[in-house]
C-alpha cells in the first residue's frame, strides 16, 4: 500500500478584520488572527486548515515541517506520536494559566490532522463527515452570538465603519452598551442568518445590566428562541446563585459564571439550569474531576482546543457516556475553520445544541465563493470531496499582508482594551 | 456525491471445532457458533464481518436487510440510528443477566460496521487501521491463553482426536486437569506461537488448585512473562482477596476474580495487583458507575460487545482519559474476528497490553491463504485495502453444514457440561 506523501506545508498567518467586541478579558483588536495551514501531497492533493493565530505556535508549525514532510496523510497517530516525541519536552508545552488548553502541540495537531482529512477525502472522493462515520444530519445550525460593543464602536476603536451600512452590516458597526441596543443588534444578526438561538457574551458589565438584557431579550423573541448567557468565568459563586435564580425561568443553559470546577459545581447544586463551560474543563486530563465534582452539565467542544475532529468525536462519546450535553466553541473565524466544524457536528450523534460561531461578525473570506451560506441559522454539510472548500490565494494574500501590516502577533484583548482605557486590568473575579 | 450502495447482505452462520474447554459456566461443546456476514454493493465490492453465532442475532440480522439494503457504506451513524429506531423497541433489546452485552442490535451493528468498514477500505485503497486514524504499531501481540480441560478430552467429549497429532496439535487435543498438564500446554502453546504473556481461563477447579497452577507457570516461565489469571467471576470478595494476595507478586493483572463492580472495587481496595474486567464494566452504561467505584484498572474490549471498531476505539479513549488500561477480551473465533481486532488495536494507542485470543485452539479456516500466522506472538497489520482478506466460499459452505448438522443454535456451555455431569449446575459464585 503506498499512496501519496506529503510534500510540503504551508503557514499563512493572517489578520481578518474585527470588531470591538467586549469580553471579561478586554475587546477585541482590530484585526483578529488566525494561521491557515495548507498541506501538498506528491501528487499535488491540497488540503486546508485554519486555526487561531498566535506567532508561537506559528513557529512550531514550522518546525513541524521535518516531522510531517514525507509522511502519509493518513497516519495521523503516527503523526501525534511524532510530534509530541520530538517537540513535548522543548517546548516545555503548558496549559498555561488561561483558562482554555493552550498546549502549542494540541493546536498545531488539529491544524495538521484537519488538512490531512481534508487530502484523505480528496483521495477516497468522500466529504471529511463520511470519514468521520458519515452524517447524522445534513444541515448544522448555529446560535445568534451577540457582543457588547463601546460607544462609538468602530470610529473610536480604530475600525473602518461603513456609513452607508444598512441592515446586519450597520448593526455590526453600530455600538451595542445598552439592552436595547443589544436587542436591535439580535434582531438583524437573526433576520440575516435566521439563528434560532442566542447567546450573550457578558462579564463586561455590573451583573444587574447582563441580567436586564437577558430579560430584554427574552421579552423580544418569547420562550421559543432558547436563550444562553456567558458571564466569561468573572462572577463569584455567590454572584452566580444570585443571578442564576433570576434567569432560571428564561435560559437555556447558563455558561461559565465562574471560575474553576469547584466552583461551577457549587453553583450547580444551587441552580435548576444546566451549565455549560469552556473554561473549567477545557481538555481531556479536566474530565476525571469535572465528572467526580459534577461541575457542568454541557461541555462546549472547540476541535482547535480540543486535538483535532477525532479527539472532539471522543470528547462526545464521553459526553453521552457520563450523561452530559455537547455544544461547541468559537472564535473569531473564517469559513475553513467553519466548514470544518460543520463536517464534525454533523458525525456526532449527540451535537444537538445550535453551535456557537463569531462567522457573522466577520466579513472578508479567503475561500473560493466567498463568505459560507447560513439558512434558517443553519450551514449545509458539504457533499464535495475533503472539506469540499479551497482557497482563494488571492485573499489569502491580502489578508497576509493584513498581518504583516497590524503589527499584531498574537491576541490580547486586555492590551488592546489598556489603549482606551489605560487604566482597565483584567480581574479574574470581577463582581 | 453519489457512491455506491449495498445492494445485498448475506448471513452465514457456522460451527467451527472447538475443544472442550472448561469455564465457570460450563464447557465448550464441540462447535463453536459464529456468524459471518458478507455485504456487497451493487458495484460488487464485497465486505465480511464475523460476529459470535446465536440463532435470535441471525434472525434480526436477517431483517436488518430491510434498514441496509439501498444504503451508503460510509454513513455508519445513520445505519446505527435507523436500526435502533426500527428494532429498539420491538426486540426489547436488554442487556440481560449475563455479564456481558447481550443487546442484539449491539451485536448486529458491530457486524455491519465491521463489514461496512472492509467496503470503505477497499473503495479508499486503504487498510481499515488507516480509516480508523491509522497505524499506532506495525504488528499486534496476543497472549497465550490457557484452559482446563477435563480427562478423556476429545474422546469423552465427543471431539475428533487425532491419535498422530504432534505438538501443539497434540497439546490442543489433550486433557488438561492438572497444573502440571497446563504447564505443558503453556509451552507447547509459546513454542508454537511465540506467545510473551499468558493467561489462564480459571473458575473451574478450587482456588488452591488454580492458584498452584498460576505459581508453576511463573516456575516455568519467570518473572519476563506476563501471567493474568481470571476466576472467571465465580469467587467471593474475601477468596478473591485471599488468593489474590497470594499472587501479588506473579500477576499482571487479575482478570474479574468476583462479580460486580462494588465486589471488584472492594477487592480492588485491598490488592497491589491490577483488576481487570470484561464481566463486570461491559458496555457504556456501566462506564460511570465503574469510575465513581473506582472498580476496575484494565477494561478488556471487545468490539463485537461494544459496538464495533469506533466504539472501541472510543473506549480506549475513555480508559486514557480517565488512567484506565485496555486490553481485549476474545471468544472462540475465526480470521475474520481476528483481522478486525488486529486492524483496532493498531489504531489504539493505549492498547498497549498484549490481547486475548483463543485463535490456537481453533483449526479451521473460511478465508483465503487458510490459518493466520503469528509470529513471535503477534500478527502483523494488514496492508491491503480494507481488512485485507477475502472468503474461501468452499470452507464456508463446508462449515455452514457443519452448523446445520451440529444442531445447536446457540452457546451453552451449562447445557453441554450437563451432559456429561447431570448434575452440574452454574453457580454465579462458587468459592
Amino acid at each position: 500500500m503506498i499512496g501519496p506523501k506529503i510534500k510540503e506545508l504551508k503557514v499563512t498567518p493572517i489578520a481578518i478584520t474585527d470588531p470591538p467586541l467586549l469580553n471579561s478579558v478586554g475587546i477585541h483588536a482590530p484585526y483578529a488572527l488566525r494561521t491557515v495551514i495548507e498541506l501538498i501531497t506528491d501528487d499535488n492533493i491540497h488540503g486546508i486548515s485554519e486555526i487561531p493565530g498566535n506567532i508561537e505556535i506559528d513557529r512550531l508549525l514550522d518546525q513541524s515541517r521535518a516531522v510531517i514532510l514525507g509522511s502519509d496523510p493518513f497516519q495521523l497517530n503516527k503523526l501525534k506520536a511524532d510530534l509530541f516525541e520530538r517537540f513535548g519536552k522543548d517546548e516545555q508545552d503548558t496549559r498555561g494559566d488561561n483558562p482554555w488548553d493552550n498546549r502549542k502541540l494540541v493546536h498545531v495537531f488539529s491544524a495538521l490532522e484537519v488538512a490531512c482529512l481534508d487530502i484523505q477525502g480528496k483521495i477516497c472522493n468522500r466529504p471529511v463527515v463520511d470519514l468521520l462515520g458519515g452524517r447524522c444530519r445534513d444541515q448544522v445550525a448555529f446560535a445568534a452570538y451577540l457582543f457588547y460593543k463601546p460607544k462609538g464602536a468602530g470610529g473610536v476603536f480604530g475600525y473602518d465603519v461603513d456609513p452607508n451600512a444598512t441592515g446586519w452590516d450597520a448593526a455590526r458597526q453600530a455600538s451595542a452598551e445598552s439592552s436595547e441596543e443589544i436587542v436591535i443588534q439580535a434582531k438583524s444578526m437573526c433576520h440575516k442568518f435566521g439563528f434560532k438561538s442566542i447567546k450573550l457574551k457578558g462579564g463586561v458589565f455590573h451583573p444587574e445590566v447582563e441580567v436586564d438584557t437577558m430579560f430584554q431579550l427574552s421579552d423580544a423573541f418569547g420562550s421559543k428562541v432558547p436563550l444562553r448567557f456567558d458571564p466569561n468565568g468573572v462572577w463569584t459563586v455567590e454572584t452566580s446563585i444570585k443571578y442564576g435564580k433570576q434567569m432560571e425561568d428564561i435560559l437555556e443553559y447558563l455558561e461559565d459564571p465562574t471560575r474553576g470546577q469547584a466552583g461551577m459545581a457549587a453553583v450547580r447544586k444551587a441552580l435548576k439550569i444546566p451549565l455549560a463551560t469552556n473554561m473549567c474543563t477545557t481538555s481531556f486530563e479536566d474530565i476525571p474531576s469535572g465528572i467526580a465534582l459534577s461541575s457542568e452539565d454541557i461541555i462546549l467542544s472547540d476541535h482547535h482546543f480540543w486535538g483535532g475532529l477525532r479527539e472532539s468525536i471522543n470528547l462526545g462519546k464521553i459526553c453521552s457516556t457520563f450523561g452530559k450535553g455537547l455544544s461547541m466553541h468559537s472564535n473569531s473565524h473564517l469559513g475553513i475553520s467553519l466548514v470544518a466544524m460543520v463536517h464534525m457536528a454533523a458525525a456526532i450523534p449527540n451535537l444537538t445544541y445550535d453551535l456557537d460561531t463569531h462567522y457573522p461578525w466577520q466579513s472578508e473570506e479567503i475561500i473560493v465563493g466567498g463568505r459560507v451560506k447560513f439558512e434558517d441559522g443553519k450551514v449545509a454539510v458539504p457533499r464535495e470531496p475533503g472539506l469540499g472548500i479551497s482557497l482563494d490565494y488571492q485573499a489569502l494574500e491580502r489578508l497576509n499582508q493584513n498581518y504583516k501590516l497590524c503589527g499584531l502577533t498574537t491576541r490580547d484583548d486586555t492590551t488592546e482594551m489598556k489603549k482606551f482605557h489605560p487604566d482597565w486590568s483584567f480581574k479574574p473575579i470581577r463582581w
